[in-house]
This record gives structure tokens, sequence and C-alpha cells, in this order.
């Protein structure tokens, strides 16, 4: 019927690793263009400019002639001709397709198929490659097929590389047999109208009644030391693409975010799949205490600048992850004035702002900037209730914006991101309930922080010590003196080994561009008391086996 | 930033008919070169080819020294000056920068903050936009303001413009009322291992239990005519999500899908946004009854190539959403093959596959698949629980994708757009319970049925003729006998004076790229029969009054 289509012919450019190439269609041109612009614009004069093209083209000439010969003699198949596939995504088996072949249209279904298979996107092609190169995803994928159980599985893997909560679960379920039903089905109004907020379209960024309840929440988590206002907040399914959807809002492709390192690994997947920003990580050093340094942020400000690089933001994890710091007021005023400056825009993630087991209390950026004055519109807090509240199975995610344009873009994102009417009806009723909200962050706090003692204490049997932390779920072990090189390769081995012998999962520096190796970030709230002997026991198996 | 301005401001070829443009990035060297290379390839011989460059490159040159010497100047202002805010979207009261001034970094917070904020990107100063544009959108957003309550506001705007079906409301009801706290909280295993399975991390892309149920309801939709593999799913917060995510999948920034029209006017939105993914509306006719035509398809294809638009896929809903068809198998076989043949994508938007109220079978692309031997690798499968069920609040859509790679990158991007894991259990316990859907897809069916008859007849009585259709909650009316010129102004004209005089709210062609104007979509199922009469006489108002 018609001529096969030449869209296979375009190779994803990431699935075969090859040197920088410009795009294909304006790869001839522009490789003739560039050299002669450097010509023209200056160097050589006229004269040279003129006759250096004259050469070149008089060569180019000769050479598209002879090349394009055999494309200039008469077609001597007909139109109707199968196309090579050149799609490195067919299945190694595919035969070579019979070029030049006529096919007739209702055979060409059968002989078509096992012959040529469409391309997927090159950004498509990318994402699905295994994450071989994060051992932070690696370790956890294998934790997930081999986990250790105390009955069923007690030579499992021990999940320390996971920051989820499980300490203060019971709260929950206790609360969710007594209120469920009632927040589901029951609320003020029975019957038709109830079903109707449960099964109709809801707005994309969430009911007002959840952002009420969200924003008093977050409020109570901050002990009413600042209030938020729910107009600013755009709720999401979780905190994964409140990120995202605040990158796409504050940077275009292209730019990047100066991010203090070591940082959380997700946000290298989380930021940059979709959105193209990049990001740029800011060393902090152990001799600091991994604090954030404005030196730095100013030096690799003028780097990036230097490189063409455009930063549209800093980013910042404050409780810091995997650092476990709380942030002063004094460093979140120098962060304020740094972004000001600079006219970027402050990212404060706080997902872990009501997770403090230490005894500083918490300075959210939003009470900054109550307290001093500082135009807001650069600053935006993302949170969830993944952490405060142990529910990462909800997928609750928050913006929390100053910046109307950035509400206005992010409330419309949010229709790829919602939050489905049951849970934030569920959601709604219980962070409603002040009370309970009360007693849950005090109870979890305490056993929060016994387990860090515990936990740390177990690591100093090992020889192992734990930069200072005041919060979050994990510690941040300098594990060195067991490395065998102290380089990147040291420090893989290391984790490869407490994977395997010890079988203990933990997330390397490494993930979390940590420039200093040995340290790795540990879980201690995916685990029962009981349970901190045995991770003591299994990594004695590495820490006094042979180095 | 340049793709997103650039998409907006690239005309879909039927709308607006303009002649193709170069990529402004590629445009100076491309306009050079095309030239020469009509001369280099054959076209004058040797002398000349060598010749007319010469001199071309002799007054370029000219030009471009004379062009660049104010940029070459050395820059008059000190490094450290406050930067100059570019930012079109700043309030228009704010002051120009001092530009040039240096600040002492003590007094910067005072001095910056009323005078420069910070840029958002591009791309969402474009989505914060309002969406005057969109009268789909302008109609739903009134209709938000002032909904018609039969005792609360009986003169509010009644909701023709929204494809939700509140027929069977009730049954789903039921249903929870009587299993919610089990699917929730009881289960078979039940307290620490229950509230596991709630609370914390499950797979982005829904749990296999999800998984199975979704497959199964997909399979009894289809009435057991074709079986999905839960290995070929993922599972998304919503239909829009799944759409937006198989987009990135397929076509990479720029490239574009071809799309019968009239279409589902949320396309433009939750596919273009974000991905960069361009659409080319393939225009149906009335006198066709708004079939697919291939030819058509084909020319758009081969225009498409000519303008140097790739294109990735064909994209249909089947049953078609505005008009309402269940596509034969035939036609099904016909895109076949032209995907194959053109070697792209085919994407079914399939989501009312289980609300049909005529006589015809549903035959999904599946189950031609199946039967046709054809590769399969090409097709992808959209569906949700927001039409089949009427639970648009609970957020669920799937891809459904016999691609591998497709697959895999889709089931990480589902950390963007997950299902809570309360919605999940809801739903794995209601799509397991086999007896309760049957029940369900026959009631509704027949109530569906009921009441497009006597809301066609209705529309009737208003001398307004509907296209034949068979399925989905809207009919497809043809009311340009009402439009005072035959234009899109006139459509417009019609449109606003329903929403505004008639006070009722219905979707114009124009949202869906209808070439043809005087067509509206009408959607029933958010009536109750007792509505239908007030509906009448409200369009009275218009159609009997002054044109």
């Amino acid at each position: 019927m018609t001529r096969f289509s030449r869209a296979s012919s375009n190779p994803s450019p990431e699935t075969n690793p090859a040197p920088p190439r410009l795009k294909s269609d304006e790869g001839p041109a522009m490789r003739i263009i560039v050299p002669l612009q450097g010509v023209v614009q200056g160097r050589g004069g006229l004269v040279l400019g003129s006759l250096l093209p004259c050469a070149l083209f008089y060569f180019l000439q000769l050479y598209l002639k002879s090349r394009n010969r055999p494309s200039q003699s008469p077609p001597s198949s007909p139109p109707t001709t199968l196309s090579t596939p050149d799609d490195h995504h067919a299945s190694p088996s595919s035969p070579p397709s019979a070029s030049g072949s006529t096919i007739h249209r209702t055979l060409s279904r059968g002989l078509l198929s096992p012959r040529s298979h469409p391309n997927v996107s090159s950004r498509a092609a990318a994402v699905a490659r295994p994450d071989e190169d994060s051992l932070y995803y690696v370790g956890y994928k294998k934790c997930l097929r081999d986990p250790f159980h105390r009955v069923d599985n007690p030579e499992g893997i021990i999940q320390l590389g996971l920051a989820e909560n499980r300490l203060s679960q019971d709260l929950i379920l206790d609360w969710l047999e007594k209120n469920a039903y009632g927040a589901l089905l029951g609320g003020d109004r029975p019957g038709e109208l109830n079903i109707m907020g449960l099964t109709t379209y809801l707005p994309f960024d969430g009911s007002d009644n959840f952002k009420n309840a969200v924003a008093g929440f977050m409020g109570q988590v901050l002990q009413e030391s600042v209030s938020f206002d729910p107009s600013q907040i755009v709720l999401t399914s979780g905190a994964t693409p409140a990120m995202e959807i605040l990158s796409f809002c504050l940077a275009d492709p292209g730019n990047a975010f100066l991010v203090p390192s070591p940082y959380y690994p997700g946000w290298d997947r989380d930021i940059k799949w979709r959105t193209g920003v990049e990001l740029v990580p800011v060393p902090c050093r152990s001799t600091d205490n991994f604090n954030i340094s404005i030196p730095a942020l100013e030096r690799a400000y003028t780097q990036a600048k230097k490189r063409g690089l455009k930063i549209r933001a800093v980013l910042i994890a404050n409780p810091t992850n995997p650092t476990g710091h709380v942030l002063s007021r004094d460093t979140l005023i120098d962060l304020l004035d740094f972004v000001t400056e600079k006219n970027i825009h402050l990212i404060s993630d706080e997902v872990f702002a009501g997770s403090i087991h230490g005894e500083s209390k918490f300075v959210s950026v939003a009470e900054v900037l109550e307290s001093e004055g500082i135009d807001k519109t650069r600053v935006h807090i993302v949170y969830g209730l993944s952490k405060d509240l142990p529910l990462p199975g909800f997928r609750v995610g928050v913006i929390h914006s100053y910046n109307e344009t950035v509400i206005a873009a992010s409330a419309k994102l949010a229709r790829f991101s919602s939050v489905s009417a049951p849970t934030q009806q569920l959601l709604t009723a219980m962070l409603s309930d002040k009370q309970f909200i009360s007693n849950y962050l005090g109870a979890n706090r305490q056993r929060m922080r016994r387990m860090f003692l515990l936990f740390v204490d177990a690591l100093k049997q090992l020889g192992i010590e734990c930069a200072n932390s005041e919060a979050g779920f994990y510690c941040w072990a300098d594990m060195s003196r067991y490395i065998t090189s102290y380089s990147e390769k040291g420090e893989k081995k290391l984790w490869e080994k407490l994977l395997t012998v010890a079988k203990v999962n933990v997330t390397p520096g490494l993930s979390c561009h940590c420039i200093e190796p040995g340290w790795f970030r540990c879980c201690f709230t995916t685990l029962t008391e009981e349970d901190i002997p045995l991770v003591v026991e299994r990594m004695k198996r590495v820490t006094q086996g042979p180095k």
C-alpha cells in the first residue's frame, strides 16, 4: 500500500553508548557549518574567509557526488518494500529483513510481525535500564527477594537501607480499627452525599477538608511555631511526585539545583528522570560534621556558571538525610541570604520534621521566613506523611509554596499524582484527631530515641562511630576503618561484604554523593530491639573477618 | 524551556495551516546549507558549486561582522551585581532592579526582598496560565462554582460536560457498607501483617494482588473474550497519568501522535503538558458518521513527515469519545495494518470498554491481536476504574502493554503516580467479588441504556439529532441548526448562550478538535430521570429564543 516508514531508523542514543552526536537530521549541515562559522567570525579575514569555504566546497562536492551515486540510480525495487529493521531493541533472534521484496497487503501482517519492532522513546529506554549503577537500589532489591524474618527466614537479609518507621505502627492500627469505617462511610452526612465524596471527581490537588487537616497537622508537628495556609498547599501521591512537580516548576530542562551532599539517593531519580533538571552536589565534610558550607555553595555556584549551567535553586533536606542533623536558625538564614543574593529558589525537604529524637528543636524555614521578613516567593517546602506518620503506603506528599505561580502550576500538575478519595477521607479524620496525633508524635519520639541509642551503642561495640545526629530514621556510620582501600572501590567492597556475608543491607555514602569513602547510612526504625544483637552478630562476620 | 514554548506555538496543521518551520536552533545553519546543498548535489557543476558559496560567504561574513560587534565589547558591570530580574511573570508593580550596584551581604535581605523575585520555569508559567483557551475547562469551572442542585441551588448550572457516571453509585455504596472494613482491616491474616500491608511501602506500580484483581476485572468486562496477564500491567493513580507515562515511553520531545478527531479534550493537556509530545488531529467527518479514515491517517502521516515531524503512534479511544462508537474488528485490523506498515505504535484508550449501552459487542484491540497474530510489542492499552466502575475519586489507571521495555519503564515511573495501599486493598476485594461485578455491569448497562434513550429523545424534542452511538456517558449532538454562523465563532456563541442563558454546560466540538462546527458532547450520566425535562426546558431558552 505505502512505503514503510523510517521511524525505526533512529536508534536511541542511551542504549548504545557513542560519542556525543549531533542530531542525525542536522548532522551533515552542522559538520560543515561549524568550522566555517569560525572562519567567518573574524579569524582569517575576508579573503581567507571566502577562499577557504570555496576550497572546502569543491572537495565536499566531489565527495558527495561519489557518495550519492548509488542512491541516485533509479530504484531497483518497487515502491512497496520492506524497510531494513535497524531497531536494536528487536530480539536478537530477529532475522534480517527480506529487503527489496514486495509484499501483498493482506500478507503484510504475517510477514512483518517477527521482523520489525517499533522503537520506544530514548528516555524510556534509559529509565527501563536495570539500576545496577546505584547500590542503593541493588541492595534494596536483593533484600526484597530475601527479607529477614525472625521465624520464616532467619538467615534473610536485614533491611537497614529503607527509611521506614515500624516502631509505632501499633498506634496507627489502633486508630484505624476504631475509626476507619466511620471516616470512610460514616461522616456527618451519611448516605448519598458521603458516597459522592468518596467516588466522584475531587480537586486533583486535594479537597479543602484534606488540605485543612494537613495544614493543621504540619502546624502541630512544629508545635504551632508556625501556621500553614491551606491555600498554599498542593497535595500529591507521595513526597516523590511533590519533589518532581516542584522541580518542573522551578527549573527548565538543563537548569540545575545545588545540593549539599551527602544527600538522599532518591533525588537523582525523582528529580532527574523526567524533568531534565541537573543536580550539582556540593560536598560537606566530616571535619565539619557534614554541615552545610556557604563558601562551598558559592564556589559551586561560580563553577556552574562558568560551565554555562544555570542554577535555579538550592535543595536541602532539613532534618538532613542521611546525616540526621537539625539545621540551625543561623544556617537557614545564611541559606536564605545566599539564595536571595543569587536570586534563586530554596527548596526545603522537611519530611522528617516531626522525627527528632535528639534535644534540638526543629526550626522550619517557614518559621524563619515569618520572623525575618524575607521575600517568601523563593521558598518552597516539601513534606509528606511517610515519615512523621508511618504511612508510606498511603502515598501522601505536600508542596507548600508562597509563590502563586508555583501553586497554580502544581495544583494543575497534581492531576498526574492525586491522592485517592478514600485515602483523603481516612487521613482527614486521622489528622483532625489532635489528641491522637499528639500522643503518636510523643510516643514515637521516645521509641525512636531509645532505638537510636541502642543502635548507636551496638555499632560502638563493633568500633563503628556515628556522626552526631538528632533526627531521622537512620544513623550515619563511619566504617572507614573497615575498608581495605580509602576509595570508592574500598567502600563498594565493604558494602558488598555486608550485604552478602553479614547479610545486612545498608546505604553506602557513594549513593548519597558523599566524597569521603567509608560512610554508610543505617536505618534502625525497621528493627525491633531484639534484632539489634543479631545485627551486631551478623556484622562481626565482616568486621572480625579477614579484610 | 524552548521545548515548551515551541510546543505551544506550534500549531497543529489542521487548525492553523502554516508553512513548515525549521527548529529555531538549527535555523541559521539550515537556511545557509539547504540552498548550498542543492548547488553541491549536482545542479550547476563543479565551478558554480564552488564560486557561489564563495560569494555567499563573503557577504555573510560582512553581515556577521557588523552584527557581532556590540556583543564583543567588554562587560561594563562588575561581577558581583544584582541580577536583572527577567521574570516576565513578576508582578507588574515590581520596580526595575538596581542593576549594577554591589550590595553588602548583611544588607542584602532587606534590599533585595521587594525588588527581585526569582523566575519560575517557563514551562510552569505556561501550565499556570488560566485555561481561558479551552471552553471545556471554562465551562467545567463555571459549573463547579454554581452547580445545579434540585433543592439547594435549583437555578445552578446543569453539568453535561463531565463524563462521570452517577447512575449506579448506590450499588457501590451497598458493597462498601458491607465490605469496606473487612477489606481494609480484616483480611485473612489479621493484626500486624495486615497493617503492614496497609501502611508500609508497596511496589509503586501496584501489588501483585491488586494487579491480579485488575486483570481479572478487565477480562470480566470483556466477557472473558481475552485474558490479561498481570505482569503486563502497570497501575497508576488514574488513567491520566497512565496516558502521560505511556506517551513519555513511546515518544521523545517533539515527536507526535496521530489522533482521529474529534477526540477527548483532556488529551491536549494530559499528553502535551510535560512530555513534549505533539498531537496531530486527523479529522473524521459527519458524512462518514465520524468513522476513522485510514486514507486520512495516510495523508496526515505524509504531511507530518514533510514537516519533519516524527510520528510515533496512532492514538485512539475505543469506544470513541466524544462520538460513542464501538470500533469494528475491521477498523481495528486496518489500524493495526497501518501502524505495522509505518512501524509505529498503537495506543488504544479503552476506559469505556464496559460502558456499552447499544447492541454492539465491544472488541478490544487485545482480542484482535490474539486472533490475528500481529506483532504485539507496538500495541498498548490504557484503562481505568473511573468509567466502567464509577470510581474516579479512587484514581486508578492501567497501562497494559506487550512491550517489555515499556512495562519496565512504566513500572519505574509509577513511583510518581502510585495508588495508595488502602485504595488497593478496598479495590482488590471489590474487583475479586465476581458476582458483585457481574451484577453491577449488567444493572449499570440497563440504566445507561434507559437514560441514553430518554436523553436522545429529549434532544429530539428540541430538533437536535445525535450521531449514532452505542457507548460512553455522552451523546454527540448536532446543534448546527442553532448556530448563527457556520463557524468556530458561531459554535462558541451557542456554547456561551447554553452556559449563561440555559445554564447548561456542554462540551463544544471545538474543544475536541472537531472540524465541523455545531457539534456538542452532552453527558447524560450525571443526571437523574427527573432532571431531563428540566434540561429541555432550560435549553428551550436558547433554541426558541432569538438567534
